[in-house]
């Protein structure tokens, strides 16, 4: 009942930045409440509830990180995640659970910001998740990209912050990629293509993925946790105009939390469906089987699932 | 992160029900969503999440209770504790953790509603952990009190639902009670002590505990999770008052949340510190050294901790 305070704690303790000043030297509370700026009294009781929650460790009043922490939530590593706190534990985020009942008795969303046009969440979204994107991306570019490939033509649907892209670009130096995402969106894209060194090859297409010519043809269409917002039938449609912008034996990418089919397993992947009734009219966490009845529907034809070591995401590949 | 949602999951099954209907024969998600007046796709999602969690098991897409679930969850058993989702998880105890990282910084609550006199919050408190204070106070009551004392009188501080002072009653048929709280939280105590067969033998007293005369001299004054509201100052000032109204040879008894004197175990005392961070101006989880400092400089002796099977609380006893 009570463990939406460890949520709301590592919010605090990721605002305050309190793993990256323990990471910096301060091991007391007294000695970080001064690094932070805040009350040693709230320092310390912070602290002891991270303990708790595993996030530290204490020892005669000294504070520690754990190996998790130190390579996860200190800004000094390079691969902190706490930004992703800004996205996952953002006010819309938590306000879309704040009535559980009522999306269950409703069968969706009982307001849903998250498929409005331009909506400021997924600028939120793109600063926040880019460095858990960034290393996904690089998980699942070698399944589908390679050096030798020559030059390809890759699009890349609500490319968000753009990461799913770029690791594409990255792998194969002859890849060209256009995203597509709204336009206040593909700010954040095209700042983190820059940065990659490979904004000359990387094109914006903005407005709605439903709604744009997407142009092409493409060897690659990429579709990076999208599907899970619409119902079968829009999905479905939406694989066909992925489909009509594809060459000849071109292939779709769905990158996605696909549950098995009893859908209470493997646990992060069947826990996502809730987040999609609660956030969204009609989406879901699909399984394979679903999206192979989608993709056939949509004239696919030899899909599969491929799973990349340490992510929980699953590419499910289909031809055109 | 996002373990937040797990409370939310919960909070909204509590609300639909769900556990009553499935331990009143509803199996499959169309069952239980007819039962609920919910979408049989929202009722789907939802028990897959609450079996990931822990609090059903599913197989060929039957739900079940689980043992804990059955005798915690369902309204069908006598120890049902749904009800305290109504205080533990209601919009002020969530609000009070939305900004953590301001409590800490601030060293307290931001902003506290829980020492407003009359607030709601403790009519919602005394009827939602009603259920679960008579199974602590069934437990702490033999510890304190015997049904060979004789006549004895009771003082119950901040009595809210009433159920401690109820439970002395209960195992001492001569023992008169004192309830004091506020007026409008005194309505719930009153309706408990006649539902328990001892409203002849339950006096009301309200009022603040820091202004209102106790009357007296009691044999027991009984200050049930209360001190940890206050600072030290503060307490032991209380602790002094509570001295006055007892007979020689009196004694009080604190029913606390006691973490160890590391602050970090175990676990769901040592938590609790954080509620009071951010839920009151200057409360906290108090160690058994500090609780022992604040007796002693109120003037009591022979202080001990007693602790009754299989609940977190720690019964804390000095003689006056």
């Amino acid at each position: 009942m009570q463990l939406f305070q460890r949520s709301m704690a590592f919010k605090g303790a990721i605002e305050l930045d309190i793993f990256t000043h323990i990471d910096g030297g301060s091991a007391t509370a007294a000695d970080i409440a001064g690094r932070c700026g805040a009350s040693e009294r709230g320092t310390r009781i912070l602290c002891d509830f991270l303990t708790i929650c595993g996030h530290l460790s204490k020892q005669d009043g000294a504070y520690r990180l754990t190996p998790t922490s130190r390579a996860f939530l200190s800004k000094h590593s390079p691969a902190y995640l706490g930004s992703m706190a800004g996205f996952l534990l953002s006010g819309s985020q938590m306000a879309a659970f704040r009535d559980v009942a009522g999306a269950v008795r409703n069968g969706g969303a009982v307001k849903s910001e998250s498929l409005d046009p331009e909506s400021p969440i997924w600028v939120e979204f793109a600063r926040s998740m880019a460095p858990l994107a960034a290393m996904i991306g690089g998980a699942v570019a070698p399944l589908l990209v390679s050096p030798e490939d020559g030059p390809t033509q890759i699009l890349d649907i609500a490319a968000g912050h753009g990461m799913y892209g770029i690791a594409m670009a990255r792998q194969n130096p002859q890849a060209e990629i256009t995203g597509l995402d709204w336009a206040n969106v593909l700010e954040v894209a095209r700042e983190h293509a820059e940065q990659a060194g490979i904004g000359k090859r990387y094109r914006t297409l903005p407005g709605s993925a439903f709604e744009v010519e997407f142009g092409g043809p493409y060897d690659l269409v990429l579709v990076p946790n999208f599907a899970h917002h619409f119902d079968v039938a829009a999905t479905t449609a939406f694989f066909k105009k992925c489909r009509a912008a594809l060459k000849p034996g071109g292939r779709i990418a769905l990158i996605e939390f696909v549950p098995d089919e009893d859908r209470v397993s493997p646990p992060v992947q069947a826990s996502f469906a809730l987040t999609m009734l609660v956030g969204t009219p009609a989406g879901d966490a699909y399984t394979f089987s679903e999206y192979e009845g989608m993709l056939r529907e949509a004239g696919f034809r030899n899909w599969e699932m491929l799973a990349a070591e340490n992510i929980p995401q699953r590419v499910i590949v289909a031809v055109a």
